[in-house]
C-alpha cells in the first residue's frame, strides 16, 4: 500500500467520457486542491469499453493545453490504455500518489462497475499498485450539475491521503443526482446483484438491411440495505472497495471436492 | 441453477477471436457431441476487448453457413454484444443450457481475465443466468493444435451436463499447450495474482508522428501452489470459478470503520 509522503501528491486523473467532458474538468478542479494533477484521458468518448485494451494497432498521445496550468494528454485509445500509457511513458514506472477517474457522467454502481470504462481504468491503475478511485455521478447529462459529485470526491481523496497508509487500493464511488443540501452522507457499501435486461431495437437501415441498437433496463435483484443501490435511493454517496481477484471463493472448497473426484476420459 | 433437462442441451458458443478462428470450431466439434449448438462470434478478431459493449453505434448480425449442419451468425461487435444479442434476440429471453466461448488462442489465466474478451462474453452469459465456460489455450498460433484443449473441453462439458444442478455459472478454464499423453490432469484453482509490465514500442510513423504500441511482460507475483498459474506450469489444466460480484470483502468490516468514522466537510 502506498506510504504517505511529506511530498506534494501527483494525482493522475482520466475518465472515459474523454478529455472535453464536463466530468472531468470537475474532478480536475478537485484534484488541484490536492497536488499536481497530470491529465491523460480518450480523446473521444469511450463509454461502456470495459477493460479493453489496444493489441492490435499502435496508439498516439498528444500534449493538450485546454485546462490552464495543467499537465494534460489525450490519447487515441481506450481508458485502460490512457492509463497503461501514464504509467510507462509519463511516469516511467515511478508512481502518481493517486488516480482518480471520471467524473463519469452516469452510474458505475453495482454491475456497471464490469462495463465501466471509468472504472476500468482505475482498476488498471491499481493493479499497477497505484491507489485509485473512480467516480461517477447519477446523471447521464452533458450539462449535468458536479457540484454535489465534487463536494464528494473532495471528502473521499481528502480522508484518503490524510492516512499514513491508504487502506486499499482502488474504490468505486457513485453519487446520487442531489444538491448538497439533500445529501445524507457516505456510505461504505457492498455492490449489489444487478443486471440489466437487454432490449435491442431493431430497424431497417437507408438501404434496408437490419440494424440492432443496444437498449436496456437496469434491474437490481438485490434487496441488501447494505448495497450500494439501496444507499443511492436513500440519498447517499456510495463507496464500494473492488478487487480484481474475480476467483468465486463462495463454496470453493465445496467445489473443489466435486472438481477433483475421478475425471473419466473417454 | 440451471437444472438438468432430458431434453437436448442447447449450447451458445461464441469466442473473440472471430468466427473463422480454428479455435472457435474446435470447440463447436466439441459442442456437437453434446448437443444442438447455435454460434454467435465477432465477424473480426476482439482480442483484448474485455467487458467492452457498443452503445453509440448499431450492431449488425448475419447468418453465415461456414460451419456444417451448424446454425451460425456473425456480429459486427464485441464478444459481449455477440452474448447480448443471441439471448435478446435469438433465443428471446429463453436460454441456452449453457455457454462456452473460445477456444482462446492464447492464456487466459491469472489476471489475463480482466482483459479478456473470450471470459468477458462467458461472464455476460452467466450474469444472465447462464452456465458458461471460457476455454483458452496457451499457445497465441493460429494454427495451434487444439487436441489437447479438445480432450479438456470434452471432460468438463460432459462433467457439468452429467450433475442435476450445474454447481457453478462461470469458469474460466485454460490448457497447456502438451500433447494429451503429457497432461496431468485438470487442477481446480484460484486466480493468480499476477500483473503486466508494460512496455510500449514508441516509434515514428511515415510522417514522423510518434506512435505507441502495447507490449509487456507478464509477471506473477503468487508463490501460492494452488494458482492457474501454478497448474499450467506444472502440466495441468486449469480451471478458476469466477464471479462477477466485485467487491473486496477482505478486511471489509475493517474498513468499514474506518468510512464510517466521522467524515468532515469543508
Amino acid at each position: 500500500m502506498a506510504k504517505k509522503t511529506t511530498t506534494i501528491p501527483t494525482i493522475l486523473v482520466t475518465n472515459d467520457d474523454g478529455i472535453t467532458a464536463p466530468g472531468i474538468k470537475a474532478l480536475i478542479e478537485v484534484a488541484q486542491q490536492f497536488g499536481k494533477v497530470i491529465v491523460v484521458a480518450p480523446d473521444s468518448p469511450q463509454s461502456g469499453m470495459g477493460h479493453a485494451i489496444t493489441i492490435g494497432k499502435p496508439l498516439r498521445l498528444h500534449e493538450v493545453h485546454i485546462y490552464p496550468g495543467v499537465e494534460a494528454y489525450q490519447c487515441s485509445g481506450t481508458p485502460v490504455d490512457c492509463v497503461k500509457l501514464a504509467t510507462d511513458i509519463l511516469f516511467k514506472g515511478g508512481h502518481p500518489t493517486l488516480c482518480i477517474s471520471g467524473i463519469n457522467h452516469g452510474s458505475n454502481a453495482s454491475i456497471n462497475v464490469i462495463y465501466s470504462g471509468t472504472m476500468s481504468a482505475a482498476m488498471e491503475a491499481s493493479i499497477e499498485g497505484i491507489p485509485s478511485i473512480g467516480f461517477s455521478l447519477l446523471n447521464y447529462d452533458f450539462d449535468a450539475d458536479f457540484t454535489t459529485a465534487q463536494f464528494v470526491a473532495k471528502q473521499i481523496i481528502e480522508k484518503l491521503l490524510g492516512q499514513k497508509k491508504i487502506p486499499h487500493l482502488l474504490y468505486n464511488v457513485n453519487i446520487p443526482d442531489l444538491p448538497i443540501s439533500h445529501l445524507k452522507g457516505i456510505k461504505y457499501c457492498r455492490q449489489a446483484k444487478a443486471k440489466w435486461d437487454e432490449n435491442f431495437v431493431v430497424r431497417d437501415d437507408p438501404h434496408n438491411k437490419k440494424y440492432y441498437w443496444l437498449t436496456g433496463e437496469f434491474v437490481n435483484l438485490d434487496k441488501g440495505k447494505d448495497t450500494d443501490i439501496y444507499a443511492l435511493e436513500n440519498g447517499y454517496a456510495s463507496i464500494v472497495p473492488v478487487q480484481y481477484d474475480l476467483t468465486a471463493y463462495k463454496n470453493f472448497d465445496k467445489q473443489k471436492q466435486f472438481w477433483d473426484s475421478k475425471q473419466k476420459s473417454k
